[in-house]
């Protein structure tokens, strides 16, 4: 792959934060962008050092992302940056996407997309307005076995899915960590940085974008259970939800964060007529397949029998393991393609967009508001 | 263990059926009881061919469960079978129990106890009245790892409980099985014979059981998605509940019986202030202890630190694996020793009772009744 | 299965002993054979009391053996025992086994066979000579997934055999248990009783028989290092085996008491010049098939395309799992019908014969005396 | 970590190679080393090629490796490679890993370091005499719980090391894949460019070191089988060896390419008088570790409670896995600890040395020349 990289500017992921490593690995795994730029910290001289710290120049070592966006718009073309990088807490990500684009810079962002419907719209329609790429890291459908179980999904292999059972479970919740001072549990368990959800809004959004990506079935109906086991914490960290599906099928999904000895338990099952699929991301180089009959095939994530998606995003032979890092690389290297093309579609590439990234703050909203009142109807 | 059997006498569990010679194994492999008398099967003729192939005497082999009775009752004391084992489809379950006991005999009874919760609560009057033993073969609490869940619970080492996944998911009804004369299929599909819940009164039954055994929590409210996927069936075979419990925790049960690939899939998993368990029944012999700071834990049938409740159900040291009919005959062993002592008393001889069976069978009422209504409130 | 069960007369397995309890079940699970006789202990008075806590009649619990066989062989022929089952230590399987074929009565005994190959050599002649059904009891032959993988690779589903690797590990002897009076421990690590293996002896014979069995090829050169790790012990607690098969094939074979954490570890794995097959005692129910380009195939314990042999012996619908009790009862049904048919044919009745018993016990005294000599040949 | 990155030329890796991007990667995640020159093929044209396809400028895309040398020593200090990195077949390693030297570069080669024991004592010689920094990618001891295992076993978690089976399974080479022109089958199985040992070279290395590197025990005397399954080839593809320890520990190594099914299947299993450890590339996120008594625990790559070296190696939180590129760039970061700080420690800065690639080639040579031969003595 001789593509040169993408130019791209962070903002956030300086020190003390977690995610933003993660970006950057991913980001330059496979050489499909390069960070030039950065606006890492909310504090301006953290965000300064950090980026220091990162080896960037100077001048491109932006106290806040405004000037970011200003000064490298200034630059000229094929020097100043090409993609915005959001890894910020959840509220700063639409002011930041939307003055990204309208600045004519393409956008990846964490997830959840936004902190509710009306921004995330909004989103949605800067999109369209501006034509540029928007990738939201919904990492874990960078697995090849995930893109293996999709296409299992498609061509059949399963018959007509009838249920779902889709899991995120976390540990790290469990107790009021938030009031140790530990950075990443305050502003996730706070409403007004994380957004309506927190168990649901962290994990759960993953949850439902795995089953959406792999299905391909919408949501018309729920029923949610949103609970708050650790005393004075204002979000959800346990939230339950029976689904029904487009196609008839039924589906429940659990995200929670106060399950001891989970650390990122994040499982999909899913059943059809004739056969069925189970996929762990602790362990995610193999995918079980079950069929009427028997008996079980594992398949692995190098086999020859595998789906272009998942064979193209294969980087080591069978048995050498990758893993999350090298997933989230899948999703850059998607994006990275897309802008290489000039062309946001999330289809062609295999990344997922902002629609997406709209679909589900809408249903974390919805999940939320209706917890514990029954029955309740859903249009993505 | 020099204590002699007790004399049984089954109903139903002739020829074609498949659970009565789960039960004779159950109940003759630890000597618990012994066969002495048979009304096997629901044709006068087929029911003593039956009892002939397992070697019961002549006069023994009863063409039905009146007769037998009847004729049992007026032998010799030192003769006459001392217990009934009711193993036939449910709808039999009532008349043969309410008989059985009026007639003085002691009852063992598969589950679900019965078709609904009026013939429920006069079992459990007549019970009471007759004063005999009465079990009910919820046999997944028969294993001791299941006994060590319990107790790990009960003695604090999760903390208190806050999330609970039951599972039990099964395949072999994704095809509409009953069309083909397969006997096992028919009347479990039949809401005369099966009672109001397919999926769950088969086996989400043993779910709730198995949650109420380990936990010792009540359910509150409910929320239930009671579904019927193979085309012409009468009775549901996916059913899916959010559980509320009296001590604030939350859960999930689901039952379905259209999951491809999916055998005899039991699981528990539950979740406490401190820790958590899990405990998967088709590797019965391990269970899965976790804790807010890890390592895990993995025990083993025959570890050293286990309750008694555990240590004294087990038969092989560790490594030589147990399973259902050893679990199985841990209830009969239980029930055994209850009828020798003459006293009907779960709690002391750790076996499922009259109540259990009656409060499954409301639950499965109410879960099958409440289908798609929203949040309902449950009352043990 | 309306046979009727043999009439056995045990030696051995009374009050504290292990294995007794274990073949009580096993011959008793289905009806196999039924205990009317025993001489269950070494001491005279023990002997008595263990059968009257079997429940055995006063007149058919023997001090002794001899005088159990001479007693049985007076008893009318309808009603006297018509196979001995020899539990003891080791160095009394031989007098017994060879009284018990004299006096007209079948055999069952456990293993390793005999002592040494003299003893072995002999217990062959008199078997040919007498004409006895014998069986030994090398259980682990027993599981249904034993024989489906002895099927595969009869029917060359892995192509032709390249190497073997067969593990049986355990801990219970990492410390010196035999010091503390534990009974077990006492007579297995004491050659006198036990033969010239310890852990080869108890647990290595089992995995060679597993390789035989599976396999169907014979060792024709091995090395081996054979270890004694715990100080003051005078047998061996650890054996490492390398293997050269008939048809070119190699493995290796590891038996070991001093691994703390495997309790009865016994595994086997074969891979042919297209495929392999992993079993693992422990998880008794499935076998992994693998294959040149994958996936991996999990075979079930009653998945529709097992082989008959595997069928035959299965007990309940998959997922429903049988375990060690079940294997060995399986051991019981063959022997029972070889019995009934008069006729001692192991390949017919799928039963462990004296000659199997007879090469195992060769294969541990060559193995053991040609440790750390380098290649030795071996012939069967 | 603010560290600027070494300057690595790397030799080999170019079009087709597999091994050569997984270096780039590896040595790039971290930002521990960057690529600013290469010789990457055997080939000039190719070379360059290879080069400029991976965006390095045209006057350091270098048509072989003696002008990289020649032309990188004459750059200014500040701009020219420090460190030379070797991915090519083996037989390349020796002359341009010594010419490095020579010229003042700092090293990384791939294993095993060399053909035969004398190239490796001259190494070892040559890099002590120029006081360069070399590093051997045995790239398994980069995995954090390899790291713990290895801590445990220092630490006396388990007692004094007893045991020890390490096995190298993999299925690619049981066709003669060498014949179809696949290139690293060719190679792989070619003496004259892999050196003695085929499967026992190229994968049975890795073990040892493994070995080696967790238990810190020294092989004294060996007895090994060398088999080579596929006809024609004139290289083992299956190696069995009993080991024994210098503390008097026992041990078992295979090391085999004809597996069908068993893709990267590398494990190892440690037991001591007091407890074992298991670990399993392919699910190289958990250690289990075994006691006397049970129960088992499972250790997770970043629970609190692992040893520093582990810790350090971590990147991310507990539940998304790391795997090979990641435990591949620990290798690297520590080697560019090591040339950061002038000083060739292989303890202090946690890689593998000279002296343990010399130490592989010695044993790969005895263990192949012993093959058949009984048992022999082996000095490190």
């Amino acid at each position: 792959m001789s593509r040169r990289p993408i130019r791209m500017g962070m903002v956030g992921g300086g020190r003390d934060a977690f995610i933003g490593a993660v970006h950057r690995m991913a980001a330059t795994l496979d050489g499909s962008m390069e960070l030039v730029a950065g606006a890492l910290s909310s504090t301006p001289e953290k965000s300064v050092e950090s980026a220091l710290d990162l080896g960037l120049s100077k001048d491109r070592a932006y106290p806040d992302w405004e000037s970011m966006l200003e000064a490298e718009a200034a630059r000229p073309e094929d020097e100043r940056i090409e993609a915005v990088v959001i890894v910020t807490p959840n509220h700063v990500h639409y002011p930041v996407a939307k003055a990204a684009m309208e600045a004519g810079f393409h956008v990846v962002c964490d997830k959840p997309l936004v902190l509710d419907e009306a921004q995330a719209k909004d989103l949605v329609l800067t999109r369209t307005r501006t034509g540029r790429v928007f990738a939201v890291t919904y990492n874990y459908t960078g697995y090849p076995m995930v893109k293996e179980a999709r296409h299992l999904v498609q061509s059949g292999a399963i018959g007509d899915v009838r249920k779902v059972i889709v899991e995120y479970n976390q540990g790290w919740l469990a107790t009021p960590l938030e009031t140790t001072g530990q950075k990443q549990a305050g502003w996730r368990t706070d409403p007004s940085m994380a957004g309506a959800g927190g168990a649901m809004g962290d994990i759960g959004s993953h949850a439902e974008n795995l089953v959406s990506y792999v299905t391909g079935l919408g949501v018309t109906e729920f029923a949610s259970d949103v609970t708050t086991h650790v005393q004075g914490r204002n979000i959800d960290d346990d939230t339950s939800v029976l689904l029904r599906f487009d196609n008839g099928a039924r589906g429940i999904l659990t995200a929670s964060q106060v399950c001891p000895g989970c650390l990122n338990d994040l499982r999909l099952r899913v059943w059809g007529t004739t056969g069925g699929l189970s996929w762990q991301q602790e362990e995610p180089n193999t995918l079980k397949q079950t069929s009427l009959e028997g008996p079980d095939q594992i398949h692995h994530r190098a086999d020859a029998s595998l789906c272009e998606a998942a064979s193209a995003t294969n980087r080591l032979p069978g048995g050498h393991p990758e893993a999350f890092i090298e997933a989230f690389a899948n999703i850059y290297r998607s994006a990275s393609s897309a802008i290489h093309a000039g062309r946001d579609d999330g289809s062609a590439f295999d990344y997922p967009t902002v629609e997406d990234g709209a679909r589900g703050v809408k249903f974390i909203g919805a999940v939320i508001a209706g917890g514990g009142q029954g029955w309740k109807s859903f249009q993505e």
